[in-house]
């Protein structure tokens, strides 16, 4: 059986978990279309998402102290809008607090509740995601993620790739190192996740960036486990 | 509508969720009898929880730093394995790791599960215990209780009654105070979350302490809502 010895299995969210780009591309088509913007909704996803890794670098230099997914998503929306156009200083701060709230409604790729119901029969399950808490509470309560806690950057006070991210997640759990798995669509979280010395399962998600994506098509390493969906990963794992 | 404006419901879990006295005598019975003390099982359980308090005193102070509550019962077991007549010194590490383990296996009170099942309908739900989260994670999967997320001391560090564990509680939750209500058996614990300002919930539990019990048979103060068991929680709350 893969991955003998493993008591937890911890999921990367964004991307492997849930389709974030069309969820923001739908939350943005209305208020781009409000505000006479003519842009794409998806490339309007694109552009947020682009400054998701610049923002949590400062936190990861400790240039700044940990802050929250929520309120760096709120600060790159901000910092956003004049490429599309729109001038944030003219919006209700309501109405901008509504659209970064896009991130917490989410839909899941289709083959994931199931799935994860499947390995939670044997598994600890939990995300292992840079998202915050309340973020990660309000995206399975809507979309029925049965999730057993709720892991990540905000209760390990981390973002990934540091490696605290991964070990004290581990250490929180109670559990060797070796005894978690990542699941991830990302090679390069599962390879930090592996220098920890966790296990790695890779799940690619071939259109998360659209249809023209060009990377996390393939395994990068040998994964200790490949399988295209959440389903094929309960069944490689006997559930 | 009572507790109008709360969005998050945590529960204090020992005592209130669970039957922390049944389940630590029930494990500590056939562990007992292996090692010829004659004591009674639940003056064991009753024992071992009266440490559970200056042990965290000292985290409280500040005298060491946050340590989980899994490392202060293992503790506190080998503190008290004497006053039964049991010599720690001459005990396998693992029989007393797998001992501590029984705070991991508690059973709830009968109306605890269902009574969840109805609440988190509405509210997004979770303990609030100082319980560390792998403790709650095994407690939740074997009984079934079906928080939205792990809360707790762990997740903020800080051991209630300190202000910091209700207040940054909150704070993760993205909500103001008063949007979250505090669900316990103990008059204290609901004394200590209403100075921060949150909503308090009193479910009695008779027999938290055994027939003889003498302290919090009632409300000590007008909570915001009082009911009998989870169920008529729930039922009073229009759910």
């Amino acid at each position: 059986m893969p991955l003998d010895g493993v008591r937890a299995l911890v999921f990367d969210v964004f991307g492997t978990v849930v389709d974030w780009r069309s969820g923001v591309a739908r939350d943005a088509a209305p208020f781009l279309a409000r505000h006479g913007a003519a842009a794409d909704p998806a490339a309007f996803a694109d552009a947020w998402r682009r400054r998701y890794q610049p923002a949590m670098e400062a936190v990861r230099r400790g240039d700044r102290p940990f802050t929250r997914l929520d309120v760096l998503h709120r600060e790159n929306l901000e910092a956003l809008l004049p490429e599309f156009g729109i001038d944030p200083a003219r919006m209700e701060p309501a109405e901008l607090d509504a659209l970064n709230l896009a991130w917490h409604r989410l839909d899941p790729w289709p083959d994931a509740v199931a799935g994860l119901g499947r390995l939670r029969a044997r598994y600890v399950i939990a995300p292992l995601s840079n998202g915050n808490i309340v973020l990660m509470i309000d995206m399975a309560k809507r979309a029925g993620l049965p999730w057993d806690a709720i892991l990540g950057a905000e209760v390990v006070r981390a973002y990934k790739p540091m490696p605290e991210a991964y070990l004290r997640t581990a250490e929180v759990l109670a559990m060797r190192p070796e005894e978690v798995c990542l699941v991830a669509a990302h090679n390069d979280d599962l390879a930090a996740a592996r220098r920890c010395g966790l296990r790695t399962a890779f799940v690619p998600r071939l259109t998360e960036h659209g249809p023209g994506q060009a990377k996390d098509l393939a395994p990068a390493q040998d994964w200790d486990l490949v399988a295209e969906d959440f389903g094929a990963l309960a069944t490689r794992l006997g559930l």
